[in-house]
């Protein structure tokens, strides 16, 4: 098994054993040395796992956990796309969109859940530029989507 | 009349004869090989034909007819900023907007509308990473706006 | 002091004199020559100064502050990461988000705050690609967001 994969079995998880295919689009693409990665919901397997909006009084670590699926989701897709993530000499940007309502400020401690994946997995290299912005809806009526952009080595 | 053109000519569509000029933002940018598109919306020679939000029982083709508006402006601004829509390599990433209320999550179909024009034109190489979300209102109230990177050869 | 720091104060602008530093992301990070720069909302020294969502009757000037001052921010995290403003030679692409309800249709004359620094302190090489759309709600409710790509010499 490849260097990062075993770090994320020493964390306690593991890849998702299949990710839906889009007709009209792909997991990834890269460009030069970067990936650009879809953006991934917190499904499993394809199926839908955390719902947006952001109720009232919403425990900010189910967020999180919703982030960090679509993190892994990421992690499936550059798999998918580059063979190994053990290609991946860098993490350098993560968008997140999380569906919550005007007046929900906390949308940055929800895409922490896929932050501190690329960290515990990668260290120094793992560190990213992020954008986080709350929005109305999201495919399936998703909670969190997550896209991200990685340079190969 | 340069290749890809003719490819849209035959699927019986053209470019926009014109577009408006933004005083403060380019069509897109190059840098490298990559040529950054700003974000456009289903408009035509500068007149918004769909808006948002989504209402209740929304034809999703209507909202693919506006996305491939959006993807239509999208190739003119190529042709402004790199000459020609053959010097297109690859569609890298595209980025989707739609204006729809909480509890909409068929955005991705509506952004297909854009999607399936890059590969009718590029083929293989026209498929592409892609982000889907849907926001709480758009310039102009549009219904949809799409960015792109592309790769030019 | 470098040549764009002293054209900020021939505006009478200045940089902030610091930054939050995040937990777990960057202000901003480099690939290549292009340097992602994280989405900075309109807060002074960690401050938020202005909240969304957009109200009714707005005075669109008071949003175009609210975007300079994103600006501003994401000027520090140049400096932070590459050193000297001087070292951009293109700025490539904005991101703009305004938190807004449904209906609201000037975004982009709010981002356009953002957009005309820009232009102020690098003049062609400050003209850039940009996607600007509504969102619900931004970190800690503030009024704009704005993300940026740049380009070192």
């Amino acid at each position: 098994m490849d260097k990062i994969e075993t770090r994320l079995a020493e964390l306690g998880l593991s890849l998702p054993p299949s990710a839906p295919s889009r007709a009209l689009f792909l997991p990834g693409k890269i460009s030069g040395n970067l990936l650009f990665l879809s953006g991934q919901i917190c499904e499993w397997e394809g199926e839908p796992k955390y719902f947006g909006p952001v109720p009232a009084g919403f425990d900010v670590r189910t967020g999180q956990d919703a982030a960090r699926m679509c993190a892994l989701n990421l992690l499936y897709s550059i798999k998918a796309v580059a063979g190994s993530l053990d290609r991946v000499a860098s993490v350098v940007r993560l968008g997140g969109f999380v569906a919550a309502p005007p007046g929900y400020g906390d949308g940055p401690l929800i895409v922490n859940g896929a932050s501190q994946l690329f960290i515990d997995l990668w260290g120094e290299a793992g560190r990213h530029a992020r954008t986080a912005v709350n929005v109305a809806s999201l495919p399936a009526n998703a909670l969190v989507e997550i896209e991200a952009t990685v340079e190969l080595g």
